[in-house]
C-alpha cells in the first residue's frame, strides 16, 4: 500500500525550534472501510511503540488495506526531548507537572441534549454528525482569546486525528513491567488478538487518556441512545497497549506486537491478510481490582515478585534494605501480598520514599476466553 | 499565651531520614472559643508564609487566646528539600507529578444521607458529629492494605489537623505576584481583612487545595440543610493567601501580612486586641473571571504589565523577543490584553515553550465594599 | 551597516529536532580592521545578553564597522529549552552535571615548542599562523572515531567562531546580580569603557570557560615569547560580561548595556561614531579576592546586604530563619561578613541547605582610575 | 566479630532535616593489623553496594579480623534522596552540577618538601607522619571561615576515614554495566581476587575521585622517594568496584561480590578464613584505551552489543532508529565498532540527543594472568 507522510506542527521551544510529528498514512481517509489511528510515545521514556509503529509500516507496505491506517510514532516531541540526568522526564510536563496522557477533553457539549436533537438520524448519519461534533469540540479548544497551555495543544491536536478513525491504538509501556492492555469493557472480546497476556477491563468513565477520549464519548451515546429506547453498538475501539518496560527498543520484540496488532486488524476485515493471533493465556481484570502498592516504609528495594507471573497472598513482593538499621528487625523487611495478584508492573527505581508506588498488581483475575 | 510544640511524622525519606514537621499551639485545644490553624509552605519554594508564621507567633507569645492557635510552618519538607538546579522543584511531586496542593480529600461518604440520618441533631451536635466524621474519613485515608501514597499521606496528616478548627489559613505564594486571596463566595466579607489587595471568589466546588477540603464539606452540608429548610451558617471559613513571591524571605514584609491575619482574628474575636485591618482599595473577581494568558508563541519574554495594576483590553502585557527571527517582523511581539484586566502573577521564568502561561489576571473586577 | 545571516548547526534533539543557532554578521569578515564576536545565551536562563545583542543590532545597522561584528544570540538552544519546573535549567548539561561554560579547551599542542618552530615569523605572520592553528585544533575535537560528546561539539562550533576574532565578548548573567565583568588582568584598562561597576580581574589561567579559551593561548604566546626576549601584546581581548540577573528580560537596561560595549568598540575603533563610556565608580578586585559564602546551616533565607554596595565586616549579610527552631537561639540566625566586601551576587533560591552557596563578595577592592 | 556503630554528620537539608550516615566498624581501629574503609551509595541511584555491604556484615560478625574494618553503606544522603520523575537524580548536586565523586581533594602540601623534611624517618614513621598529613589536610578543607560547599563537606568527611585505612573500596555501579573494576596499575595482582571479570587500570594521576583520593598521595610519594634512591612501596590500596547496573538491589549478586571482596581480604589476611577468587577470565585494559562511543546523530537507540563480550571492529554496538526519517537510508542506523573492543556499559535511556554517550568499551584488551 502506498504511504503518504506529512508533519503537524504541535508546538515550539523557547530558543525557537518548531516541534513538529512525522504522520504516516496507508490508504485513503475519504475511503470506504475502517480508519485506523495509532499513535506511540506520548510518555517520552515510553519508546518501544515506536518501534512497533517501524515494524508495522515495513509490513502495510505489501499489504492492501481496506479504509486507512493513521500512524503518529513520536508523538510527544516535548516529552522525548526533556531528559533530567540520565532518563528521560517524559510522564508529566517539566513546567505543571501534568500527565501528558490526562490532557485529552470529553466532550464539551451536552451528549443527552445532542442525542435529543439527532435522534431522528440513522446509525450512519447519527455517527457522523457525533463524529464531526468531537472534531469540532477539539478544534475549539485550540481557539481561545487567552492562548492555549502546551500540553492542551498538544492532546487536542491528536484527539483531532484520533477522533476520524474508528480503531484508535495508543502505544506505551510501563516503567517495569509485563505487557497489558486497556480495553473497554464494552471491547473485551478484542484482547483475545493482541500479543498481550493481560487485560485491565475499563469502565465508561472518562479521566482524560486517549484511550478513554476516543471511546468515552462513543460508549456514553450508546448509553443514552439506548435510555431511549435504541440500541447502538459502540461504533469505535480504543485501546491502550502497554508494551513492556519503559527505555527500551527491541526490534524483535516489536514484530511480536505488530503481529497482535495485525491480529487484530484482520480479526476488524482492515487488512485481507490473515493474521491470527498468538495463542496464550489471557487474564484480565476489573480497573477497580488493579491496585497499587505503596511503600510502608523508606528504604532501598529489591523486586522480588517477577512479572506476569500470579503470587499468592502473603508471597512476598519485594524485600526493603535499611542498612541505616543493621542489627534490628528491620533491616531487611519483606512487604507480602495482600491478596492473591498477578504483579503487573514495578517502580523503575530501587529505592524509595515511604509512599511511593513501588507495584501495580491485578487481583481478582480471571481468564478470558478466546476460542479460536 | 503559652506556647506548646509537638513534631508531626510525615515520611520518610529513601535513605533512611524521618520527615517530620513543627506543630506549635497557642492556646488549648479543648478550651471553649475558634480554633485556629494556619499552615505554611506546602509548596516548596513558597517560603514567607514561614516568615509570616514567625512574625505571628512572636504577636502571639504576648496576647490572650480564646480558643486555639495551631500553627505549622515548613509543612512539606519533601517539597521544600527538592532543588532542581538553584530553585526548589516543590510544586509537585517530583516522581508522579501531583500538585502537593491537589492531595487533600473531600468527604468519602455521601453527604445527603449523613445529613438525613442526623438531622435530628441541634446545630452544635450536628456540627461535632460532623467535624468527627471528615476526621475519621481522613484517618480512612491512612489505612490500607495496600498502603498510602507519598502525597496523600501528607495531604491526610494536615488534613485531620485542619479539620479540626474553625478557621483555617493555608500560606501560599505567587510565582512573581501580587498578593492575592482565595476566599470562598460564603465568606466574602472576611477579604475586608487581610492585607491583600486582590482577592478572587472561589464557588462551591472542590478540586483537591487545602482550602476547599475545609469549606467545602461545611458549604455542602449548609446547602443540603436548606434543601431541606434548614437554615444553617457555615461554620468554618478557610482561606488561601498568596503574600506575593516565591523564592523570598522578607521579614518586613510578614510582620504586614502578620498584621493583616491579626486584624482578622481580632474580627473573630479570637484574640482580645483590637487590630485594625489595614486601609486599601480591595478588589475582588469571581475564580471564573481569572484567566490564564498562554504564549501564543516561544520565545525571550519581557513582562511590562505591573502586578496589581489595571489595564485595558489593548495594552502590551508582554514583549515576546525572537533573535531567531531579527528583521522580521516577528522580532518583537508586543502580546496585549484580550479584556480589561489586572494583571496578579506572572510566569518565573523569562522564556517560554509555545502555551507556558504567562500571566494570569482578573477580570471583571469589582470593588470590594468594606465600611469600616 | 549591511546585515548578513546565517545558521549554525549545533545539535539534535532525541525526537529529531534539528538545533541551530542564528549567526549575524555586520561587515566582512575578510576586511581590515578589527573583527568581533559577541555571543549571549550559553547558559540557559542567561536570557538578557540577547536583548543586548538586539539592541547593539539596532545601532549597528545605521553605523559603519571596521572590519566585522559576529553576533550570536541564544548559543546554547539545549540549555535555553531544558525547563525544570517553572525555570530554566540551562546551566549545566542535564545528562552529564557538565557546566555550559566549562566545556571549551586550550590549544591541544604545546606552545612552546610551536612559538620555537615559528619564531621567524612577523607579528603579523606569527599572529595569523597562531590563530589558524587554533581553529584547526577546534576542528580536530569535532573529528573523532568516536564521536563527539554534546557539550564538546557545541563548545568547538562557538570557539571555532571565537578563535577568529580580535574582540570577544561572552554575554551572560549572574543569578541574583549586579554587573560585573571579568577582566584578564592584562588588558584591564578596558573594564574602563563597559557600563558595568564591578571588575574581576583574571589570572593567566585556563578553567574551560569561553573567555579564557579566547585570551589565555594569546596570553600564553605573548609569556613565551616574553621568555625568549620578544616583546609581544596580547593581541586578543576576551571579556565576560555579566549583565544583572538571570530570567529576566529588559529591554531599556538592555540598551545600556549596548551603550557600554559601543563605548568600548568605539575606543576600539572598531565603529568611527564616538561613544563615550558612562560615568561610574567602577571597583575591582583580584579574582582569588571574590569569595564565595557557603551556608552554615540549612535553612530559610533573607538575603539583607544589597548587592553592589560596599559593608563592613561583621556587618549582616543573610538572616537564616528556621521555623523548627523557633524558641531557640537559632531561630533566627544572622550571618555576617568575615571581611570587608562588596556583595556582587546571592543565590536565586530562598531556600538553602547546608553549604549551599549564598553569596559571591569582592574582598580587597580597589577602584579602577579611568581618566577621561 | 563484635560491630560498633556510630553516626557521621554530613549534612542538613533546607527544611532542617540532618543528614547523618551510619558508620559500622568490625574490630578495633587502634589495633595492628590492616585497617579497611568500604564505603557504597555515594552516587544516589548506584545501591548494590549497600546489598553488598549487608553481605559482607553478616559474614564479618562470626569472623576474626586482624585490624579493623569500617564500612560506610548510604554514604550519600543527599544523592540518594534526590528523585527526578522515577529515578534516582544522585550523580550530581543537583544544584551545581557537581559529580559527588570528583570532590575529593589531593593533598594541599607540596610533597616533595614535605619528603624532603621527613626522609630521615623510617617507613613505619615516614606513613605514620603522611597519613597523619592528609586527615589533616581534610580536616583544613572544613575549617574556613566562608564556609565550606555541600560537595566538599561530604567529600572531607568521607576522605577522612578513608585515610585512616589500609585498604579503601569505593563500591559502584555503572547505568547499564558489565561489573568492573578500577585498579591502580602498582596494585595490578590485586584484581585477581575480586570476583569481577574487566579492569581498567589507572595511572598516577588525580581528578578528584575516593580511590584517586586515596592512592594518589602515596603513589606519589612513592615516586618522590624513587627520585631520592629510596624504595619504598606503596602501602595503601584504594579501588572503585562498579557491580553492575545502577538502580537494582540484588542480595543474591551481592554475596557473589561479598565473596570477591572476601578472597582480597584474605589474601590480605585480613581475615584468617582462607577466601578463594573466584575463577573468571580477567580481563583489562589501560584507563586511556577506555574508550567513550557519543552519538553520532540524534534518535531511539537499541543497545545490540552485549556488555562484558568482545567484539570485532565493524560489529554493530546500537541501532539508531529515526522514525521521523522512515522511508530513508537513515531510518535505522547501525553503528558499528570502530575497534575491537569488550562493551562495558551503556548509557541508561534508550533515546539519545546528538553526542550523548551511548557507550564505554575497553579495547586493546589483555588477559591479567592469575596464577593459583
Amino acid at each position: 500500500m502506498s504511504l503518504t507522510q506529512h508533519w503537524q506542527e504541535v508546538g515550539e521551544l523557547a530558543a525557537g525550534q518548531h516541534l513538529s510529528i512525522p504522520v504516516y498514512r496507508f490508504g485513503d481517509a475519504a475511503s470506504d472501510g475502517l480508519h485506523v489511528y495509532i499513535q506511540a510515545n506520548v510518555h517520552g521514556a515510553e519508546v518501544q511503540g515506536n518501534a512497533v509503529i517501524f515494524q508495522l509500516m515495513k509490513r502495510f507496505e505489501s499489504m492492501d488495506i481496506n479504509g486507512s491506517i493513521t500512524l503518529v510514532p513520536l508523538a510527544n516531541p516535548l516529552g522525548i526531548n526533556q531528559k533530567s540526568g540520565e532518563f528521560t522526564l517524559g510522564r508529566f510536563d517539566p513546567i505543571t507537572g501534568v500527565n501528558w496522557n490526562r490532557e485529552y477533553v470529553a466532550p464539551d457539549f451536552d451528549m443527552s441534549t445532542w442525542f435529543a436533537a439527532h435522534a431522528h438520524l440513522d446509525d450512519a448519519e447519527l455517527f457522523a454528525a457525533f463524529r464531526q461534533e468531537l472534531i469540532t469540540g477539539c478544534k475549539r479548544q485550540l481557539d481561545n482569546d487567552w492562548g492555549v497551555s502546551t500540553g492542551t495543544r498538544l492532546a487536542a491536536e491528536l484527539q483531532q486525528m484520533a477522533h476520524q478513525a474508528d480503531i484508535v491504538l495508543d502505544l506505551h509501556t510501563g516503567p517495569k513491567s509485563a505487557k497489558h492492555l486497556y480495553c473497554p469493557e464494552y471491547d473485551l472480546a478484542a484482547a483475545c488478538y493482541f500479543s498481550i497476556p493481560h487485560t485491565l477491563v475499563m469502565p465508561n468513565e472518562f479521566a482524560g487518556a486517549m484511550d478513554e477520549s476516543a471511546f468515552y464519548p462513543w460508549w456514553q451515546l450508546s448509553d443514552i441512545a439506548a435510555q431511549h429506547g435504541r440500541q447502538i453498538e459502540v461504533p469505535v475501539s480504543a485501546f491502550t497497549l502497554e508494551l513492556g518496560n519503559q527505555e527500551r527498543i527491541d526490534l524483535i520484540d516489536a514484530e511480536i506486537d505488530a503481529e497482535g496488532i495485525l491480529a487484530y486488524l484482520s480479526h476488524r476485515h482492515v487488512i485481507d491478510d490473515h493474521v491470527k493471533p498468538r495463542k496464550m493465556r489471557r487474564n484480565a481484570c476489573a480497573l477497580q481490582d488493579y491496585k497499587k502498592l505503596y511503600a510502608p516504609m523508606a528504604g532501598m528495594v529489591e523486586y522480588v515478585a517477577p512479572l506476569g507471573k500470579p503470587i499468592r497472598a502473603g508471597q512476598g513482593l519485594v524485600n526493603i534494605l535499611r542498612l541505616d538499621l543493621y542489627g534490628t528487625e528491620q533491616e531487611i523487611v519483606e512487604i507480602k501480598a495482600p491478596e492473591d495478584c498477578v504483579p503487573v508492573l514495578h517502580f523503575a527505581s530501587a529505592s524509595v520514599h515511604l509512599g511511593t508506588e513501588m507495584y501495580k498488581v491485578m487481583t481478582n483475575v480471571f481468564e478470558l476466553s478466546c476460542d479460536e
